[in-house]
């Protein structure tokens, strides 16, 4: 995407943190060429959440595709005077030429498991690390609290309203498609709309009914401009009264050969004035106006407002899936996990990596219910029927292979949740999902750490 | 700001709700032209804060005045079909004529204070609703984090490490910039040290010592490929035997001329580790080693150090800023006040706004500290000594009149912070600092709420 322009390309460039500088120009002196394997996971479970959904998977591969540094980057590096000029001369040469193995977007993953294996010469999986992770972890948020929107939901439409308190313009792009991957309908931003070519919707403003003499001259006017079923927001003043507005609008539009497509509840007591709304609606014959609801909605006040029966249609959500409010980061690491052909790990406090390069297993029953993942090295066979892999080799030698649209993996994310045990496709507790290691990664891994052990703290090998 | 880039023209004129459009439209088509006040400002007061700090004010202007619409962006608004062809047409000479009112970046703002007030024709004023939210919400709610997160630091120097769990590169930048203007000292983003020509700190990456033979062999290496004291990164595999290590290549870089100048803690009892190691630093004559902490600090965890007089001199904290874990969002809202002359107000429950443009005075005490703020009408005379308007005209007709610098936002929030009452320096308990509106205020809005209930529920006129 944008290929063509600079300012993005230098952005990729210095979106890092300056240690990936040191390090690779120490790497660099170093004359470390050797292939490091880095495995990008979320280590402690996010509050409030069974799962993950995978996103943000094809912007890190641009983003590794289009890593190079321009003139304009090298001299901004140099002016820092904390990287070495002989490594600063090499970066103009730089191209990321690793191998990439991926969880696609739209599966679903526990912690621990690998989302993303980088395999390249250390000094390029270690410049990837700020880049990769930026481009998951943001993306995984929101696709994982939209996706329990979407549980709440149940049949309703869900439209994404969170580009206005949301973290910047392209933050609201990355909103607006891990909202669409993981089951919303339409977004209101429109440049998500035109970047991504995802349904677009929107209603209208208090300040519109505010502008104008009376709040029923204003669902007049805006009818008779709006070319299509308009929308008309019954709050601005008295609901009920709204609605009453609303209800004579829609009948006039109806003399008219044209017609009121739904009316939104903003604020007060949605469940109620929602039952009240559809009953004045259905008492006018208007059984075919739609109610959306908004204000501050998320999946618990969904969840509240479907299991009291309320008749709504279609909810909108913004500052709450813009920012995951409940929770708002993810434990996400891009760890060193193997150089030079030995695992590598640390042994800080509560944060041990699995060493090597790996691939999960997931076994299902007859019925494709997922039973349990296995983190397995990624050499292991096939463990047998109703097991399937969920990491994918998705990039070789810096080139990308495997291309899916963000249609497939809303398609994915939607075949995923179906098939997920019920009990993790609620939102009101946390279920807790089976992940183990295979036998063979434990081994590997005990060995590992026993090694380094035994270097750095002089216990004896067993 | 990239004025030369196509792409961010488009990214701003497209990055809006589909509604700023639609309504654009309707105004458009009815001709409605007369100038319309738009206010900005935080209505519940977020969790755990005292105060706000203003940010994004910059990015605000800039993108108004760079608001416009090319041939793709007009021939992508018609592929919607939801907007008005007429008025798309009219977009192609588009430009923000409007006048603007701010705080500037760096002040201290409580809830229900205007913080931007946007006057122009009602199009230009409604289409900038999107971008104007969109610039403050995310740099405000990091500055007001970060603010806290000084508070805590005392003196200690405070590092931004936010990027990799942020969402998206421009987050990035946003939380940079906006951590600076509330006291940080530096970032570890490259791009934005090259952007805002912001410090720039980096330590070095447990990858890289587990990419070498042994932790002392990668302190040593790390030591004599960087430019410059060396930080040491100690606790990859034990705090204590890495500070060792670090003790060691330390004294052999003070035989050779050079320095190490920090260690940094990321794992385990750091107030704890942070002990132990000053001693053994002091005990080996290395005083000037300065202690670096980091890992999942945020303002409460500092405080928690600083009060257990831990020997850290700087402090590096990343996601729990970059997503102000705490208090993710602000309740900030951009709502019409005035229109064709006369005050606009919606009545939904909880989220009246006060109406007409406005002016916010401070009141401080002889020595400068603030006592009180006075939400009034913008044309109310100076209420005397020792009173201060908050806001100041920035923007005429289009053209952004005041330019204050990264540096100067910078030095207001220190000087602002210095003076403010003592009970809103602290972050353990929430102050309430008195906002109250002026008596020609109140009268104003009550007319024009009683005119409203009288025009939409047909209550009488006092």
């Amino acid at each position: 995407m944008q290929h063509e322009n600079g300012q993005r390309l230098r952005d990729i460039a210095l979106a890092t943190d300056l240690y990936q500088m040191t390090m690779g120009a120490s790497y660099h002196a170093l004359e470390m060429n050797d292939l490091a394997t880095f495995s990008l996971m979320v280590r402690k479970p996010p509050a409030n959440r069974s799962f993950m959904v995978v996103a943000g998977i094809q912007e890190a591969l641009d983003r590794l595709a289009d890593l190079r540094f321009d003139d304009e980057v090298l001299e901004y590096l140099r002016s820092t005077g904390q990287i070495r000029a002989d490594f600063i001369d090499a970066l103009a040469n730089f191209r990321f030429r690793g191998d990439v193995w991926a969880v696609p977007e739209g599966r679903i993953v526990f912690p621990d498991e690998p989302i993303i294996e980088v395999q390249a010469p250390i000094i390029q999986a270690q410049l990837a690390e700020t880049l990769v992770i930026n481009s998951l972890h943001y993306a995984m948020t929101v696709a994982s609290k939209a996706a329990r929107c979407r549980i709440a939901a149940g049949d309703a439409s869900l439209l994404e309203f969170g580009l206005r308190r949301i973290a910047g313009i392209e933050a609201g792009l990355i909103a607006a498609r891990s909202a669409y991957i993981a089951g919303f309908n339409a977004t209101s931003n429109l440049l998500a709309g035109q970047q991504y070519d995802m349904p677009v919707a929107g209603t209208v403003a208090h300040s519109f009914v505010e502008s104008r003499p009376s709040e029923l001259d204003a669902f007049r006017v805006f009818r008779d401009t709006f070319p299509g079923p308009v929308t008309l927001l019954i709050d601005t003043y008295d609901t009920i009264r709204g609605a009453e507005h609303a209800i004579e609008v829609a009948r006039e539009a109806e003399a008219m050969g044209t017609r009121v497509g739904a009316v939104r509840l903003d604020s007060g007591d949605i469940g109620e004035l929602s039952v009240k709304v559809r009953r004045m609606l259905d008492d006018a014959g208007l059984t075919g106006v739609r109610i959306i609801a908004s204000g501050g909605l998320d999946e618990y006040s969904i969840n509240e407002l479907v299991a009291a029966g309320a008749p709504i249609d279609s909810y909108g959500v913004g500052t709450q899936i813009g920012n995951s409010v409940d929770a708002p980061t993810l434990d996400m690491a891009y760890k060193l996990v193997e150089y030079a052909g030995q695992g590598r790990l640390k042994l800080s406090t509560g944060k041990i990596s699995l060493v090597g390069p790996k691939q999960v297993w997931r076994a299902t029953d007859r019925d494709g219910t997922p039973q349990r993942d296995v983190i397995a090295t990624r050499d292991e066979p096939w463990p047998g029927n109703l097991w399937e892999p969920l990491l994918q080799p998705v990039m070789r030698s810096g080139r990308q292979m495997v291309h899916s649209s963000l249609l497939e993996a809303r398609e994915t994310f939607s075949r995923e949740l179906k098939r997920m045990p019920a009990e993790l496709r609620r939102i009101d507790r946390v279920a807790e999902y089976p992940v183990t290691r295979s036998n063979v990664l434990n081994r590997r891994q005990d060995a590992a750490v026993q090694q380094v052990r035994h270097r750095e703290s002089g216990e004896a090998l067993e």
